[in-house]
């Protein structure tokens, strides 16, 4: 009998020894549906799983350290991925870059220990929400900044947010992955939460947390904003909406164009590189 | 005999008595033609004038500010233009900002002097040009700042500027309208012109002058960038660039991206409100 003939994958898989890859990307996040892949949709994920596996000529498998939703952007996103040694790692930043088009950047690109997982390595994730809060909308912001027309008050922002700090139960402010039903931990630790004034009715929310479940800054983000209007809830029932363990007790979500991935952080013995903040300035 | 017929125009001018209105729009020139009308093309003020024409019922005649070049955005674009009595002017405002898409945006309107000109009448126009200083382009600035990844020399940039200020003729950083030869003067007094350190590699050049010529704004800015490179010229040949009354003396221009018409300041004693500096805000 003859065997059956082996179907060869249309590019082999990489058979010699692999080089793991740190990459640090930057997207306006207007035209992708999300970081995730989706089949037969634009989004991050794929257009550089597809520009790396083009220029490098075997499959990657490619890890990122946050699944921004679609709409949102991010200043330092990072992913990890392998290749085959030999590969120039500058050649593949700048062809990489020139192949995913102007709205997806490619930063730093190097290699790091096999240790390193985008998502699973990392300590922390930091992000910045943008809220245009002026009675007029500046179109120049309109895909960066949630245009809020009612006056809200710093003072009770600010408040609101001391509440968040430290490791709760977020299910309040979360999207329950469907059909999960409490398996799934909504704790989270909240390291740093704040409202910084940057002139002109421009406010920025800056969040860093351990992790973040799905929709949490926009939820949370939502919720402040009703805070600052000096509508429910006031700052001092915040701690009671997150102990309630339920969404109906936050506000609404804040749209996802205001929000910006604005980094990663990785412990500094992870991986063969300085630590992920500076790479994109 | 008959008389001829007398061809009535679809719409009647007005016959009535008029009130000149002062309207303030900001803009995001990325999908403008310019600010100036052009047959067939989508421009600032060809899109305003007919959404008012659409409101009033009427024809009008617009006057601009400042003409900024397709691709250059606008914070604060004043436009005058009269309308006929009794116009509701709060629902002129909302009507017109429905009708012209979200990248053009109405700000204050008001009824002032029969005397304002939104041209004329105007003592200085502010500009801002953004410049991203880093290696790695920012994808959310790519349509509002021009990117520059040659380290600039603030200090270098800041030597630069003072020679621009005061009365020159800026025929060396100007495009001379066609066919007018020397007839057309190029005298400028130019009142402010400073760097501005905006942090993470972003840098605002602010410029503010009576009045400017075509292409003004961006010639100066590009061959600030060429000192601030450390090339030609140095900023003590900025005097002999002005002097030299020739445009190759000068550097290239700065894409239009970049630039925004920040401000028109006008005398308080012209309209009836209060100094234009305020309303986007």
């Amino acid at each position: 009998m003859t065997p059956e003939p082996v179907l060869e994958p249309r590019r082999a898989a990489p058979g010699g020894p692999l080089v793991r890859v740190r990459m640090t990307v930057a997207y306006d996040g207007t035209d992708f549906h999300g970081f995730a892949e989706q089949p037969g949709l634009r989004t991050v994920a794929g257009s550089l799983r597809a520009a790396v596996e083009r220029v490098v000529g075997h499959p990657v498998t490619l890890v990122g350290a946050g699944r921004t939703d679609r709409g949102v952007h991010a200043r330092a996103q990072v992913v990890s991925f392998d290749v085959e040694h030999g590969v120039d790692l500058a050649a593949l930043r700048r062809r990489v870059d020139r192949l995913t088009g102007e709205d997806l950047v490619v930063g730093a690109v190097e290699a790091v220990a096999d240790s390193f997982d985008a998502r699973f390595s990392a300590v922390s994730r930091r992000y910045r929400y943008t809220i245009c809060n002026r009675p007029v909308p500046d179109p120049l912001l309109r895909r960066t900044a949630w245009w809020v027309p009612e006056p809200l008050d710093l003072r009770l922002l600010r408040l609101a947010v001391d509440p968040l700090i430290g490791e709760h139960d977020f299910s309040s402010f979360c999207r329950r992955p469907r059909g999960t039903g409490d398996r799934v931990s909504l704790v989270r630790r909240v390291l740093d939460a704040s409202w910084e004034d940057a002139g002109g009715g421009i406010l920025h929310f800056w969040i860093e947390a351990n992790a973040f479940c799905h929709q949490m800054v926009r939820s949370i983000t939502g919720t402040l904003v009703r805070t600052g209007a000096g509508e429910r809830p006031r700052p001092g029932d915040i701690l009671g909406v997150i102990a309630a363990r339920d969404r109906s007790a936050a506000g609404p979500i804040a749209p996802p164009h205001g929000l910006v991935l604005w980094e990663v952080r990785y412990p500094d013995t992870v991986g063969l590189s300085p630590p992920s903040s500076a790479p994109m300035l």
